[in-house]
């Protein structure tokens, strides 16, 4: 709606606001309401609900660095990355993560939302089309939408798709952009089929890796290593540190020149605070643990297909997964959202994903497969969602 | 450029990142080489670079209190905070902050980067004019960019040209964006006046207040307070946890309904990891002891004001601090990189900001007055300047 200047509404200071009620009114009259649920720090729950693939987040070895770096280090990194931001412990981060998932270098941001927004705001132009896969996370989406470039929403895991849209194209670079695996069903992307489509189209391939470090590939290298295009001269990765590693915080790696154009020109890197001393070394303490302990990775794609398989058993629609994410379709957003409220009456968190975080519009419970969670704790959990599963589906 | 399908270039894949190569090229040619410095945890030379206003990074309430929360709560916040991601000390944080401020609610985000994104997506619409000071933070510029509204980019710290803009606008709703302190010459923005704007016009006001919090009013308490706008129906503002408060993180502070949209609909809260435990309990601590010894604040200033004469008595262009950040012209980049390097021979950290990073295009050294400077300290600051500054000026 559009007003002239002479029918300017003339809004009182205690009103300008009015209008974030009534968007509120509408969430809650469409069974969308949010709020935030404060937990205690021995929670009694079992935690299938966190990001916490590995179960490091509570691990000695990483809450133990975390706390000497902070002590040694300071409570933050006192500016920008590009002023005072940059530790020994920074660069010791960047050369065991980069050396870890195959590739020759590595730039640590304050998030892995930055460091998608700086991947895709950096290694763009307005003469590059971006090929997005349409189930994207949101920091890739926003990301497009900072660059000056043209974005071309790609079916979702549509290797041929991606092709003729490359082929079409008329601008002199491309970018095709993939999480590794999409957060919601924890399915992988097809990275060989749109690595080779890349190639025959002279594009650029930027994988999301948030839910692939610590649990796809050897050891948990990552869905890059396992697809072999870590290292690739045309391949760049994002990763998050606060997923498997424990920790908070994200990083781009790809080829040397890429991340030097990195720290020259992107602007999350360049204008945001470094990453706090204690997060890198929570996660260079996670890193460190899973060099020395491989079978980890394993473990958590096992319990993944243990998870879905029973599932699936117990009469639910679960997913098939590739990582370590498993979800269990709802009928509907209130109905997810109580079944939800009763897996946690009977001791048990798990994710509850609602549009519009849900790109197809199906609401679901969402599970993670942590490597950490014991037979018993497994059975406990499929147990749980069966039993206040059905009676969910009770109703109307 | 534009090329029809036909002319579509085939590049091979060790040549798809040969333009980044070239663009380095060209950077360096204009005497503007960015380069990471990695400090090490025992970095001798004086620290005017960093942010660390008050000089409570290293402070060991702080590093104490970081270290306690990573090892009572684990080395990440294993999910979003609309997940697993808000623990007890997230909404102490948040309780903490808000009352000191003078506002009803507050929102923590993983930086401010975020915080910033979060503000101007979530509270602006299609039918919103935002109007911007020319001079706002990357972070500012790049949530008008994401917003989905019209953006007026207002000249320099000129409430009268605000006024005009809100009076010719078409649009239902106007947000007046502003940094409080200007990170580079450390001015501070006519708030009073731009708050009268807003009101006059039924907008709303957004203030960055990253380079006030831990420095103005009282106690510290921010610009907000400072100008009497803290806690007004109509105001919006957010700070950073990574430079008074030593830490890392953002926040959003401003009435209870604009934080509740914010936890609903802002998607750089949403789809984010919640800041880590150590960094939330590193805020926390300074937060407190800033509360226990309000005098912090007042001598930051204090500290800014005799930095910033005593460089003007030596004969240079100083600006005139209104918080913590003094600033002395250079002649141009080349001059400031040489100028910064020479300082740190002397055993002196200044900060060197050049194009593309000043809106004016004017080279500087950037000062932190920190808080716990000696007077000896910022005499042997001002020497070092002065003298290697006068070398400086004396080459062609």
């Amino acid at each position: 709606m559009v007003h002239t200047a002479a029918q300017q509404p003339t809004l009182a200071p205690d009103t300008v606001f009015d209008w974030l009620d009534e968007a509120a009114d509408l969430r809650a009259a469409a069974g969308l309401t949010r709020t935030l649920r404060s937990r205690p720090a021995d929670d009694p729950v079992l935690d299938l609900a966190s990001n916490d693939y590995l179960g490091l987040v509570h691990h000695p070895a990483v809450t133990r660095a975390a706390a000497d770096a902070a002590l040694r280090w300071g409570g933050g990194a006192t500016g920008s990355r590009l002023v005072t931001g940059t530790t020994a412990l920074h660069t010791e981060l960047e050369d065991e993560l980069a050396a870890f998932c195959g590739f020759e270098a590595a730039l640590v941001f304050a998030s892995g939302y930055a460091a998608n927004l700086a991947a895709l705001t950096a290694l763009t132009d307005p003469d590059t089309l971006i090929v997005s896969d349409a189930y994207n996370h949101a920091s890739l989406i926003d990301g497009c939408r900072l660059s000056r470039s043209d974005v071309h929403r790609a079916p979702h895991a549509d290797p041929a798709a991606v092709r003729r849209i490359l082929a079409e194209r008329t601008h002199r670079r491309a970018l095709v952009v993939s999480d590794s695996v999409f957060s919601v069903d924890g399915n992988a992307a097809p990275l060989a089929e749109l690595s080779a489509a890349a190639q025959d189209h002279g594009a650029a391939l930027l994988i999301d890796d948030a839910h692939g470090l610590g649990v796809l590939g050897p050891g948990g290298a990552g869905a890059p290593a396992a697809f072999g295009l870590a290292g690739r001269p045309d391949t760049v990765a994002t990763v998050t540190l606060s997923k498997s590693l424990g920790s908070q915080g994200g990083a781009v790696l790809g080829p040397r020149r890429v991340i030097r154009h990195l720290v020259e020109t992107a602007r999350t890197f360049i204008f945001d605070t470094g990453l706090a001393p204690a997060a890198v070394g929570a996660a260079l303490g996670a890193l460190r643990l899973l060099r020395a302990e491989p079978e980890r990775a394993e473990r958590a794609r096992e319990v993944a297909r243990t998870l879905a398989d029973r599932l699936t058993a117990a009469g639910l629609h679960a997913s098939t997964p590739d990582a370590a994410v498993v979800s269990v379709r709802a009928p509907g957003p209130e109905a997810a959202v109580r079944w939800a409220a009763d897996c946690r009456t009977a001791g048990l968190a798990v994710g509850c994903f609602r549009p519009p975080s849900v790109p197809d519009g199906i609401s679901r419970l969402r599970l993670t497969a942590r490597g950490d969670l014991t037979d018993t704790q497994i059975a406990d959990a499929v147990r749980i969602i069966a039993v206040t599963g059905a009676s969910h589906a009770d109703r109307p």
